[in-house]
């Protein structure tokens, strides 16, 4: 998607430790205008798909699953993650890693509210590593839900997570990395 | 908004401990649809103000604050949750007590996106001791932002947050909830 390629040139920011900072427009501020045109895109990507739930994980997911779930007309269910290990009976859970953080999440959901009879698109901002996505999916996987795809808006398509998310299911990314230095972000 | 209500009636549980559950459609699955006539409710409540910039906290407030910055066609700004002490100097923070968890959290903000120039809208799902928005509020005063009024999805009006936040700004809760027992919820 041009304009989000062209927005992350604009106002993303590559500090040390291969992080990109979008925090003025995703995952701190949000350009909610912006997003909502990101979820247009969502929409046209999965049109054909019967989406009955949009799942994604707290906290920065929360914002553009919501726009997205508004044009399909459908539920948001977000993940939380816990840090405790000790869960109750009624959730599905799977552990994540995160690596802006450095420590092992659980995510977590409700087993009321994800059942084999779930068409899930899963939506996300960022891709890298893949363990968020693979958590969100192993929660699919323990309800029976069948998962019709991912949104997700930035890519690091130079790490491995796209790659082994793509051996299970569909994945659409808005906008594709495929190197940062200090000054220049390229993109696929 | 008698629609909130009869949902509330119809999906809420009141679970020991003075808790309100509703995570079948506001706070773990989000009913998105009807969460959209909520924001429909806060535009049409505060119309007349220039609202340059939605503010709330992670992680439940941040659905209901997408939706209905989409209808102000402004962005969101979400304060974060931190339990570490130690803060840059980039960032306002408050304290916030969160009975839920039992724990003292800050709340921070980045300051490049909170300024003297911001008309401020706080969102949130839930008012009851109002430590959270007392939390976004002091965040907005150190940045010298104005702010217009809070939107609520629901206030516990039993409880002493509801008057606290009232002398000092605009609160409208789309629900307020006079008293609950196992069986009953009884709206003001």
């Amino acid at each position: 998607m041009k304009l989000l390629e062209e927005r992350i040139k604009r106002d993303g920011r590559v500090l040390s430790g291969d992080v990109l900072k979008v925090d003025s427009f995703i995952n701190h501020q949000m350009d909610v205008p912006f997003l909502s045109l990101c979820a247009d895109e969502f929409h046209r990507l999965y049109a054909d798909e019967k989406i009955t739930k949009i799942l994604t994980v707290e906290a920065s997911g929360i914002g553009i699953a919501c726009l997205t779930a508004e044009k399909f007309g459908c539920p948001v269910l977000f993940a939380k993650k816990s840090r405790t290990s000790n869960l109750s009976s009624d959730v599905y859970s799977a552990p994540v890693m995160s690596y802006t953080h450095g420590v092992l999440n659980n995510v977590l959901v409700s087993k009321k509210y994800l059942s084999s009879e779930d068409n899930v698109l899963i939506i996300d901002d960022f891709l890298a590593t893949g363990s968020a996505l693979l958590g969100l999916l192993s929660l699919c996987n323990q309800a029976g839900a069948n998962v019709v795809g991912c949104g997700i808006l930035v890519e690091k398509a130079y790490q491995s997570g796209g790659e082994t998310v793509r051996k299970i299911c569909r994945v659409e990314s808005l906008a594709m990395v495929s190197a940062m230095t200090d000054d220049t972000i390229t993109f696929q």
